[in-house]
């Protein structure tokens, strides 16, 4: 069965790490086409690799499976999960990976939060489709405590891609952890106060806010100490720092044929402020 | 239908819109087979972005198609292209990224060349076919101001590779923009003055100097204050800063087991002379 | 034919190296299945790449093909070769980049070792089948002396992936050239003395020293001047700097949450002592 398989991985590009993944892929479905999302998530930084996942796996088919390894935990009691929403598959710790995927799913309604060991742990009762992954049959052995991206996670997609009911590979479940997400939200003056969560390669800043947040383009946009008017519609339209709305919905801040992060000299987790109110 | 498409993009391999682009394209054709040129062009350089895409795609089976976004004007008026060679397709903004190719092929004859805004239109009469993708049919919708490269750049090329008649995606167009190219030339004294167009990971220069350029082997290089003497078959032949003739039939500047970018201190723009004269 | 071809080389993922042996792969068999381990070995780096090949190689599934190219030597007189073990073929430079595959294979029994050039050629009776690559039927024309990997290595792997015995692309040879590796040994007071032979993405130290070697768990480890006492089973069972058996069956030092190196300031290289005497 050719499904796809996307890897969403801490690994980089330079060890083997990612190849043995793919090596044990191919050995149980050895039509799986195999797709990176990417593997330069910061070292054990599963915000980070949460967000990237959320903005690329719904531009594949449905019921595309992704595996997705940031785990610091590797080898420790923490769970390990199938997750099949309405159109994806997800393999990946239960560390909250799948917080961003879960998050827009839910709006966090119909899903019941707890605090759970600095993690949340969210309880839900339709919408999603949970397994806890424990059945050893699937798995390589002997399993390495400090790999279980190789040694569980890939054999596991790779059974599953070849149409194994989710169900044979462990207990259903309908829990998993989720991490606070950074949202943005309206201070006392009326403005919307959201952070950078992501900077690309081109140095665009990526926010938290999204289109819905803002009703208009005339907004004023306060970030680093500097002010930027309006919002446009794509980079080459403005000149010096501007902002846009994002291919992935989030607004952005931008340099034309420049880099923002190196222009206005922020870094991940800056406050951004869109001033709303009329004749701002 | 099991084509293959390659993409050459400024995106980097640390955010998810090379993933995004490869969703797209699986999504519309899930038998194409993707493969990466590079990923790593200089956010938004156009001419290097143009030189790679030109020295690799030769080497692929005819009737590839070759998707190459580097695009600092996405959303603006630029017109988005599909080109036919003897050998590929080509499917990319028309704003220099396929200069290379196109000079290759014309040698600049039977083209003619304007002035518009900056870059150069190219008008030819034979030799190429082209079209500007306007039909918003194939797109994916609603198209992201600021990434045509995954709404309608990745689309076009998908349904290119169903074997869809590219003449179904727009005009046919007979003239398309291409960037000035630095071209060696001889001067006074009659030697042959180029420049560094590209440094590889090796550290080695490339010139943009062809073996059809330079009749014989014992010339003498002249380079960031040094002289080099001779043109060698491979690198482990010399030793210290040595010439070759490159794999893509450029002039290079290596430095045996090691960087000549480091040894001669030069980067990309920098002049190189070969002096032609006999017993020079 | 559906056959496995992986890539190990030192082209980095920045220039159109790689994608020019993908090119002339499937140029050669439009059904190859092309995997990458990686192209980020130091530039020349034979030992680092035959280090990298051998930790990943094993994952594939059997009769995969390796295509490994780290060639300081290219265009000169070192020989090619393809070798066949009970489970893989490699096709490759007679440089030592097979070294650890060749070493685990006969833990250097059954081989003869002697001098060579600064290398060692090892000569063997039974457990490998090798040609030495001479027939130029199969190499892409006009091969260039800077860059066999794309005009000979690739389409001899290729041919090689259609089904052609090995036999037809030269003749055989039962010697081979191979690099001396570190090896760990026990110094006079009965301590276990090895080295860094690898730092990953992650920080973590990867040694020359492998479980059998340590039959003990309560053992103390130097390094860099620092004292780790015992060996885990997992990076998240410790605190601060912690040893454990790495997924490849090598002692790791690790940080949890952190990176070794830069905690231990420590590089490839450096040695590591285990004291084994019980009480120690």
């Amino acid at each position: 069965m050719a499904s796809i398989i996307t890897l969403t991985t801490d690994f980089g590009y330079d060890d083997p790490y990612v190849a043995a993944i793919k090596a044990v892929i191919l050995s149980i479905n050895p039509n799986a086409i195999i797709i990176d999302i990417t593997h330069s998530v910061e070292p054990q930084n599963v915000l980070q690799g949460a967000f990237l996942l959320h903005t690329a796996y719904r531009y594949f088919p449905n019921q595309t499976i992704h595996l997705a390894i940031v785990d610091p935990g590797v080898g420790s009691e923490r769970q390990k999960l199938i997750v099949k929403t309405a159109t994806a598959f997800f393999v990946a710790p239960d560390n909250g990976i799948l917080s961003y995927v879960i998050d827009e799913l839910f709006s966090l309604e119909g899903i019941l939060v707890q605090q759970d060991e600095g993690l949340q742990r969210a309880t839900f009762k339709t919408g999603l489709e949970a397994v806890a992954i424990t059945d050893p049959r699937f798995w390589r052995h002997p399993v390495s405590p400090t790999f279980h991206g190789r040694d569980i996670f890939a054999p596991v997609a790779a059974a599953l891609s070849l149409g194994i009911s989710m169900y044979e590979f462990g207990e259903k479940t309908n829990s998993l952890h989720i991490l606070p997400l950074p949202k943005p939200f309206l201070d006392s003056r009326g403005d919307l106060v959201g952070q950078i969560i992501h900077i690309d390669r081109f140095g665009n800043l990526i926010t938290n806010i999204k289109n819905a947040d803002v009703p208009r383009k005339d907004v004023i946009i306060e970030l680093g100490g500097y002010s930027i008017r309006g919002i446009y519609d794509y980079y080459a339209q403005g000149t010096g720092a501007l902002a846009v709305w994002g291919s992935s919905g989030y607004l952005e801040i931008a340099v034309k044929d420049g880099s923002a992060r190196d222009f206005l000299g922020v870094t991940t987790g800056a406050q951004v402020k869109v001033i709303l109110t009329k004749g701002a």
